[in-house]
Order: C-alpha cells, then sequence, then structure tokens
C-alpha cells in the first residue's frame, strides 16, 4: 500500500480531435503529478478499448460521437520516471448503450473532455513490468 | 489548465422521490463549492440521460428500479456565479445492461443517493458558452 | 450533510484471486479510514452484482475475464464501528458490453484490481439501518 497527503486537484479540458490518453498523460507531466486518482467526463468521436485475456490485449474500436459515460483510473510512474496514465473508459452512444473498456491510443476527443486530477503530494505512485502477465502493475511499498 | 489545493470533502445523501441533478446542485450551492469532482452512487425510479449530437442534445428516458453504476462529474460555475453540476451517469437494470449518457433534470431518486465532492480550496472553475458548440465548458486560465 | 477537509489518499493493489469487495474494506480497516470516497480499475474474473429491488437484492453472476470499466463509491461505518465499503461496479467483456451493479461478495479479482481511497480526515461517516427499506443508510448530521 501506498499512503500520503492529498495535495492538488487539477482541471484540465482537452479540446475536440485530441488523442485522450497522450492528453491526459501530458496534463499529469506538465504539474509533475507522479501519483494520483483521475476522473474523466466528456465526448469522443472515436474509441479504442482494451480487454485484456491471456497475457494480452485485444483492441475494439467504437465510432461516435459517443459520450464519456466515466473515465476512471489513477497516474503513476515508471521506472524510467515516464508519467503513466491508466484510464478505463465507459462510452455511450444514442441509444444509451454502454461499451468499455481500457482507454488506449487512438480515441479521439469529440466536443470536449474534462479531466479531473486529484494528487497524492510528495508521492510517487512506481509501475513495473510484471514477469508473469507481462504488464505494468502498482509496486506499492 | 485550473489548479489549486484541495480542500474538503462532502458527503451528501439524497432522499428518495427528489430530482437528482437539482438535488447535487443545491448541495454544492449549500456549502459553497466554487469547483470541484463529484461521484454518485445509488439508485434511480427514473434516469433521463442526454446524448450531444450536431450542436443538440437528444434525452432517452429509462425507467427504474435502477442502481446508479457510477456517476462521475464536476462543479463549476457560470460567468453569473451559478454553480452548475455536470455529471455523467451510468445505470443498470435486473439483467445488470448499463445505460449511460449527460445526466438531465428529471432523473428521479430511487431508494437513496449517495453524493461525495470533492472541492478545490480558493478556485472558481469557469464555464463560458462556446460560440461553435453552444455548450458551457470550462474556461480555464 | 457531512463535511470535513480532505485528508490522506491511499493506493493499494489486490492481487488475482482476491475477493474484492472484502479486500477493499480490508485496506480501508488496515489504514483506519472511517470515510472517504473509492475509486477501482482493474479486472476480475467473476463478478456477483447486486440489484435492489421492492426491499431485497437479487444477485447476478457474471464470469469473466472481464475488465472493471468503473468502480465507485465510498467507505463508512455502521453503529458499531465496522467499516463499510459500499461500491458499485461495471465491466466490460471482449465485446466491450458491459454489465453492472452493487458490488457483493464472491467478486474474484483477475490479473489485478487497484483501488484509490480519498479519505475525510476526521470524519466519521456512518450508516445506519432504515426501518422502511432495511438498508444501511447514510445518516448524515
Amino acid at each position: 500500500m501506498t499512503i500520503g497527503d492529498v495535495g492538488r486537484i487539477l482541471f484540465h479540458r482537452i479540446p475536440e480531435g485530441e488523442d485522450l490518453l497522450p492528453a491526459i498523460r501530458k496534463a499529469a507531466e506538465a504539474f509533475e503529478v507522479r501519483a494520483g486518482a483521475a476522473i474523466v467526463i466528456g465526448s469522443v468521436a472515436t474509441a479504442v478499448l482494451g480487454y485484456f485475456r491471456e497475457g494480452q490485449y485485444s483492441y475494439l474500436t467504437f465510432n461516435g460521437p459517443l459520450e464519456i459515460v466515466s473515465g476512471s483510473g489513477n497516474i503513476s510512474i515508471s521506472e524510467k520516471g515516464d508519467v503513466i496514465a491508466h484510464i478505463h473508459l465507459a462510452v455511450s452512444d444514442e441509444n444509451g448503450r454502454v461499451l468499455g473498456g481500457h482507454l488506449s491510443e487512438g480515441t479521439i476527443v469529440g466536443v470536449t473532455a474534462e479531466v479531473t486530477l486529484i494528487e497524492a503530494k510528495d508521492l510517487r505512485l512506481l509501475r513495473k513490468k510484471d514477469e508473469k502477465t507481462g504488464l505494468n502493475l502498482w509496486h506499492l511499498s
């Protein structure tokens, strides 16, 4: 477990046409967030959502416009010090049907995306490669 | 981007039969929250969920009881100083099927709704009318 | 309404094969969190999700692997002082289809589950049995 005091809260709007995942990562980098929670709402033009089974991701692409019903996740860092945004996304279509998965590159913001990050002060939330799964899992002291 | 220190955290229960969206807004107003994150769970008797395309919202109405699987969003203010709760909602039916969209007026609380607001201290998260989309988008300094 | 200053933020990873709901509760207990918000992502091998109607829960079981699209909720305490984790979950399958409900015991973690708790400092978020519904509802001063 890793625990610290809550620090800053950051609100960032990502404009139409941007790639959502790298844009969240860049916002965290710009403010040197090394550990935190993330909440995202808004809309997407396209969603690329991952599903993990038997050691690998498959990716589904859904074309919109789609509402971002929820974006939930966290900000951490790799052993090299790179910022990682791990976000899971649920989106809804014109009939209210919801699709979801692991937010992946190529998910393009629709009208707007509103990102809120809640930071842990003076904390580094580290990920390390897990041999068994091949995933970068939280490595908590 | 708008950034500040995290301030208070507020827990508010909305009773059966109330209109969820205005009730969240009133809770934020009562405690003078001008910027913050919102998390909601509970249940609804009826959900009215918006879907935005080509400059306008269409609204879907779903009758329950439905679980609120997730309510995610934020508290901001308009140029006039009015509190705005922007929340996206996912609800589930007796088969676990999930429906979602932009939380709209007329969504009636079922047994209970539990709202958590996490406030940014001394911050005003401003929305302004966007000419292109007609939406009130975050206007961040 | 119950309101306080935000305190600590806690990141906890729950490993494969554990029962998700009691594991979240134990993490809150270990750090003496008595009031807070919870955000969960990751994956499950099995999800047991509750749906409440007419005074009782029915439970649906879904077999995975399934992504945890969102886990949202809160940490509170009972009158006896027991920690309660009240979490609603949305999960997605290989086609991106999303299922949701009230997170119940028997939901088994898949590869990993990442839990973030945001604590209210010096606050006790109390639940009391509600006579009408039989549920433990927030009892806010």
